[in-house]
């Protein structure tokens, strides 16, 4: 783990999630006028992410990402700087036009299987007893943003090392999610 | 284990890799006329799929499928009884008209990380030795063809009992080789 850099919110381990934390305040990384976003509950499934559309600090070979109802997410100042990355991902990621920071990502498809779910980074926010990342997914895709194949033993191990089971796609409860959605709309889900 | 029909030949448990076997014929399950297809070599990465694609026998609720290179697989009888089942996957399944048995998946895009291997089930063969099953692939996906979500945990730790560890994509080693093919495709591969 010495040399490789997996986000530095969990390079040298993180605090447990704080049960009784609601919410608090993220904001970009601009030094006058940041856009600001109130996050008004505590988030869920919060994860390390190693695809390659998730907002990273430099540096960082992760994204560290969770979810939280849309409702309870506001932007509260500056959101004329604030930009779509890509009109047409699946996640429409709300940026800061001048720092590049992600301040959220909404799913617009009503029949997605995580419409109504915003996904954050709760790093961007300055109070802490937020969720802890429970898991690594999307791990394979950090060789597609350069993470040398060489290392991939030694990124599953860092992880593992950390509490976090690492995966190629999303956890099992959360593609079991996914393959629910699609087999009740094809007709075929069983309880 | 009980209730859940994983596939008739891991249920019980299956014998290791013969590391001297060196092929064997498959034959569709026609009793007449059967579609054979000879294999001039031993398999690779031998796993039960969940997918929604690969063919599985009556009742299986996982196909088993292995990979060979593509010269080395050819149709040695009956092969007017063979079509494409859908031209447009990216795995284009050679199957028996008859008995729907597939017989053979071919990958024909050369930029494809796997172009050059076909897809075999190998309990199409009389022959034993043939290389055991070692993971399995897409295990949340068997959702999507009518397993039970209430069975999921059930399912994976049976075949967790069987010595194979469970995926919802493909094996952290074969994500990784699709990850590295797309770096090198977009120019970002780091050994």
């Amino acid at each position: 783990m010495a040399h490789i850099n997996l986000h530095p919110a969990i390079n040298h381990g993180f605090k447990p999630t704080d049960e009784n934390f609601s919410g608090g305040t993220l904001k970009c990384h601009c030094a006058r006028h940041p856009v600001e976003v109130i996050v008004q509950a505590q988030t869920m499934h919060n994860h390390a992410c190693g695809c390659s559309k998730c907002w990273k600090p430099a540096g960082a070979t992760f994204a560290i990402i969770a979810v939280v109802p849309r409702e309870k997410v506001s932007v509260i100042a500056n959101p004329e700087k604030i930009k779509i990355v890509d009109e047409s991902a699946t996640i429409q990621r709300h940026a800061c036009k001048e720092c590049g920071v992600h301040m959220y990502g909404r799913i617009e498809n009503k029949d997605h299987a995580f419409h109504g779910l915003d996904f954050v980074h709760t790093e961007l926010s300055e109070q802490s007893g937020w969720s802890a990342p429970a898991f690594a997914a999307f791990v394979s895709s950090i060789i597609e943003s350069g993470a040398p194949v060489s290392q991939m033993n030694e990124v599953r191990s860092s992880l593992n090392k950390l509490g976090l089971e690492t995966y190629d796609c999303l956890s099992p409860a959360l593609m079991d999610v996914l393959a629910a959605h699609t087999a009740k709309q094809k007709g075929t889900y069983h309880a």
